[in-house]
């Protein structure tokens, strides 16, 4: 007897139910991504080890799943790296490939390798799996997908503008109304660290003030002195502390603090510009604001930075996240090519709107019409009209064998489906099929050839 | 400076264009799953090494992709056979994961699993890639998708029936007329190496019949000695060689020649039965033909066997086949498990769709307005515009600066826009906008708020 098999830890089987419940997800976000004018590009599920190494820091490094060589791969090992068992050192000797850790080194890599087929400014979207070896969690995998949007060769605020449009399109249509899109700007970061002279601790001066809802001022200045930051430094981020409510007063705010940072300023003119145009165009399913804590990506991003937090009501981080970066592609020799992107969280967003019960009741239903198998010959008559409502594109089927009625119906019923079509001897004699209303009960009897009437019933 | 990316031997990007176009044939053949009463289901890229080897044989374990562990995957690797240099015995101990090489052992393994979640019988597809390290050549790729639909927990012709239909559907909407679908039965195959006295030669035996078309019969027998088959059993297989024409005349000829074996008349008998429920359905896009020297899977399938070969115009192995296997679960430990099922070959039938120009030229369009950026005025009204149409489901753009119009216009041209937009400083004035047939040639002025005039001509 063979061992009861098993998956790999922090992947997973999805079942016809939760297929279709992501594939409305993916669908919907592809529908926006076309009508906005981004076209779909694949890349390899794995990329050569060079590709991606180095990429994403050390942390990054570790967690990339590399693919063993085919073959005798220890022939050209090295003998004293083995002796040592160096697992380090041996690596990039036994593994060539290694599995995609994001969509965006590919796509960097794709933009250098295809630049002259290109035509620029090339808004793309991707959505593939990536893998991770990371510790798994809730909400967190070893394979997830992600769904990116980005332009390259493009500046101006217009694309920024466009992403906010294109998360509050996606999420409308999806009914996921009630998030919010966060906005802030590296140079607005940039512009805080220099003013008040802690550039050197950007990151941990962020971190600490990314708390200030959950733990309040007082613990927020305490780790900013713990981590190093000092205390006239904290001082003078005072006006930060105060900063909440309408956009127009933080916005006022920053620019009394970064008055003495051209940079800074740049960064509040823009976010200015795109506040202002955000609410030209109005928003549907959720709301715009400012979040001078927001410091994702800080060493990726140059420019605006984008997130995404679900409704309050559900605890989860964030749904969608991006923002510009003005090097992309000089990881591999091309420079001076700007870039800004968004993602979108599949698995977040699909665990959101099952908490919030968004997905369409429809969306379980995978047949519309079940046919009775009651024997070889009522089965061919019952397999013509199967075939007929098909080609109409109704999703039909029949019972492959003459199985006991009730075990058949009981199927149906496991199924889901609404009609139950009925072909037995008495309707073969007389020409006609049964038609029974699952939901609603009673049944009504068709002509085999007015099987369209039935037909247009259900398209109806 | 960066060295010049790559990707790894035997992987592919895919262009907008191409994805468009695989996209097409993926989505004609779930929607045919769909009505055909299928339902997706996915599993993970990686199956646990156990799952995979000893499933396909040896040259199947060898093509087998493994993934290195992760962190110091050495550390309790067998010390002597690292200072063998064993890379075959050290492959198990340092890579716990595989790469999914196939659809059919994960949907085994995900049956066994899900045993008690799922309803028998149980129609699945799945649609994803999966990876061999193979010798890359035209059409053979180390990484590429598979299309199967498999029933399981069923018995009875009526599912071959519907596979057949279901190819036929396929191609039929794909516009690939001219297919032809192949249909052979193992018991046929069994029966005939039991009548001739050749049954622990039955490979061999098939390969060389397979031939008779290209090499003629004097060579199949030549090969057929070769190979250690008895000049006896060549002459009692004669009539094998005389098998063409129509399939009843093939089928009075096999019953003949199987006249004193049980199992092979009953393969006999199956194949009339589904040839002739075939020609009661009726069929599309090709024919279905009786192939005695279809011998895919032999070790594999047990009762029929499919395969369909591209139009005759065109060179290219098959671009699907499948069959029935009685014990598909029985490697994971869930005996008497029938299953039967078909796959669809994307690259190939890609491949043939091109060389015959089949797809439709409006896949290449990605976009049906365009719209000048004259300024950041101009360009707001032009936002509002494109937000507007895009809410109607038109897939429309707005250049994202003010770059020079015959700039802008060069880059509409190369996206093939069919419509472009302009909104200069007198058409602002106006409240008008301007649109460009860049086919037709001609332009048309709307004011700004009967938008929706414009957008009922393109969905029209």
């Amino acid at each position: 007897m063979a061992r009861k098999p098993s998956i790999p830890k922090g992947t997973r089987d999805f079942s016809p139910q939760e297929v279709a419940r992501r594939n409305h997800i993916i669908g919907a976000i592809r529908e926006q991504f076309e009508r906005f004018g981004f076209q779909p590009i694949e890349t390899p599920s794995f990329e050569n080890y060079d590709t991606l190494m180095g990429k994403y820091g050390e942390e990054g490094d570790r967690l990339i799943f590399k693919i063993l060589n085919s073959g005798d791969f220890l022939k050209k090992a090295d003998a004293t790296v083995l002796q040592d068992k160096d697992s380090a050192g041996l690596t990039p000797q036994i593994a060539e490939k290694a599995l995609r850790y994001d969509l965006t080194v590919p796509f960097a890599r794709y933009v250098v390798m295809h630049q002259n087929e290109i035509d620029f400014p090339f808004k793309r979207y991707q959505i593939q799996p990536v893998w991770r070896a990371d510790r798994p969690q809730r909400g967190r995998f070893r394979e997830f997908y992600q769904c990116d949007a980005d332009v390259v060769g493009a500046t101006g605020l217009i694309q920024e503008a466009e992403f906010i449009q294109l998360y509050d399109r996606v999420f409308a249509s999806l009914g996921l109304n009630g998030v919010t899109i966060k906005l802030n700007h590296r140079k607005v970061l940039s512009g805080i660290a220099e003013v008040i002279g802690a550039a050197d601790r950007l990151t941990d001066f962020t971190v600490a003030l990314d708390k200030l809802d959950k733990i309040g001022r007082e613990k927020v200045e305490a780790e900013m002195e713990e981590k190093g930051i000092s205390r006239e430094a904290i001082r003078k981020a005072a006006p930060l502390f105060d900063l909440s409510g309408e956009a127009s007063g933080q916005l006022a705010a920053l620019r009394g603090l970064l008055a003495k940072s051209p940079t800074g300023l740049q960064g509040v003119e823009e976010l200015e510009e795109l506040l202002d145009l955000t609410r030209q165009m109005g928003l549907e399913a959720g709301k715009c604001v400012l979040d001078v804590t927001l410091a994702r990506g800080l060493n990726y991003y140059t420019g605006t930075i984008f997130e995404v937090a679900a409704p309050e009501t559900v605890q989860m981080g964030s749904i969608g996240g991006g923002g510009r970066y003005d090097d992309l592609t000089g990881i591999f020799g091309l420079r001076d090519v700007s870039g800004v992107g968004i993602s979108f969280g599949l698995d977040r967003i699909c665990l959101v709107m099952e908490e919030l019960g968004l997905f369409p009741e429809t969306l379980d239903r995978a047949l519309d019409v079940f046919c009775i198998n009651f024997g070889p010959e009522e089965a061919r008559s019952a397999l013509r009209l199967v075939m007929r409502l098909r080609s109409r594109g109704i999703r039909a089927d029949l019972y492959p064998n003459d199985a006991k009625v009730g075990k058949q119906f009981k199927y149906a019923d496991k199924r889901d489906v609404p009609f139950v079509v009925l072909i037995g001897d008495e309707e073969l004699r007389k020409g006609e099929f049964t038609v029974r209303d699952m939901r609603g009960g009673g049944q009504q009897s068709y002509p085999l050839d007015a099987w369209e009437d039935f037909a247009d019933t259900l398209s109806a």
